[in-house]
């Protein structure tokens, strides 16, 4: 993949992150600062804990301006312009899938030219692309939402794993990422679309 | 201590907290990916965290198949295969007990062979016990119960600090991590039956 | 700034932090144990999630006694003697602000110091003196204070980047470290003192 074009996705997928993590903090009643910190915590926080993990410090959410300046804009427009971000709502649901695509991507790929195995490039993939949303919920005190709604993490691991077992497998190196984030982002905006989830276990009740 | 057998017993720790990981999300009406998301990030989270502290990367719970493995698995039994897992009870809080005990060794065994002092090792021994049940808490949105029931942390402190004292005393390298691990787990398995736990502090209320 | 002074002072703003972690901690009922871990890690997880950023293993939240000792004995202060933490309720307010300047300049200090850009000194300045507190409200199951109350992040925002600026451009040596720490403790008492807060978006309700 391109590296420029590559650059300018993963950015994309920054900023409808950030959105998502901001318009969640205004939500929780957070002040300014604390809405600007959700959303850059959510658009960077996989790839913090994905760099904490491959001992690439410090973390490239930290060390590249470009993330923390795109994620503070979003989240200053999610806060400062209603009106645009409202009439964005069905292109930040596609950024979002489309972020979950290339961060997925992105991890397993930085995991496997770091040296790691395939189990380790798909669980960090996975990471990276649903770590913030973790970080998000986790700071504004609810459950995970990846953990309990519509598919999620699955596409995030579809779309690790298949970047993961063709770059390994030395597949056409141009092809393999475009393939695994088509597969990932598509059956994300199928489950959205569709209400597609994940059955859930009815266990016994206990304390 | 042979290092086929302590890997085995490592499993079986692992295998135990995956188990009640996966059962407290199930509680939380998680979906099947949540549960064993869940019940994974209970039994490695702790060592995932002391490696983090050791800058021992990737963290093994991560790198080594074998815990992703036996996570998914108890946690597909915890949803699938009820009757068993309750059947398992009590096995299940032994082998938790047992964990806790081989954790806290292992973590502090861990940190002194990587060159640091005794107290890292009995902070990283404790750490590697009780994180993954630290985790599992914070992702269910409660207070961790390692905060304010039996206990459980301070039985971890005494093995891991028993297992450094002893390790940078030269006390007999075979038989350290066995007395370690077995006041641990005694105090923590006392601790169950008799239900002791630490005072709690009735502090006045303030807002 | 002298060393022993800069330790010394470094220790006080531990002992405030620990008490404002200790005395939280008692009010949801923790125990002993609990009351002391909460204490500590709102002591020390800024820092260790400082070191653990920049790489600094193990993280000297860990591997310094001296931050042990102080946390866990502030924590003991809070639970067993309440009238004298009462008596210094307005010293603890006072040392908490201390601490959160100190805390911001030795993070950015201690970033530009192992090689990183001011970006990165002013970031993990940030975290270095919120995040414990960040960490004591996620374990006490709440959305962080700082997210939502006073003017306190970015006092600390305000201290990290003056130290990185003054620092990167070689300011007086000797003066930039004590200008960075006023500017934030005044920001942070004025704003206790007139309880000024960032302003709240108000945002329409959605699920």
């Amino acid at each position: 993949m391109e590296h420029g074009l590559f650059v300018f996705v993963d950015l994309l997928g920054t900023f409808a992150f950030a959105i998502s993590g901001a318009l969640a903090a205004e939500q929780k009643r957070l002040d300014l600062f604390g809405v600007v910190a959700v959303g850059y915590l959510t658009a960077c926080g996989g790839g913090i804990i994905r760099d904490l993990c491959l001992g690439s410090l410090p973390p490239v959410g930290i060390s590249d301006w470009r993330y923390l300046a795109t994620s503070v804009l979003a989240s200053v427009l999610a806060m400062g312009a209603r009106p645009i971000i409202d009439r964005l709502e069905h292109p930040v649901a596609f950024f979002d899938s489309l972020g979950l695509g290339f961060f997925a991507v992105a991890g397993a790929h930085k995991a496997l030219v770091s040296g790691y195995n395939v189990e380790v490039a798909v669980v960090l993939g996975m990471v990276t692309a649903v770590g913030g949303g973790v970080a998000r919920d986790v700071l504004l005190n609810r459950v995970p939402i990846i953990l309990h709604k519509e598919i999620y993490a699955l596409a995030a691991l579809v779309g690790a794993a298949l970047q993961a077992i063709g770059q390994s497998m030395e597949w056409r190196v141009a092809a393999t990422p475009w393939c695994a984030v088509t597969v990932c982002v598509t059956i994300r905006l199928l489950a959205l679309h569709y209400a597609w989830s994940l059955p859930i276990v009815r266990g016994k009740d206990v304390t």
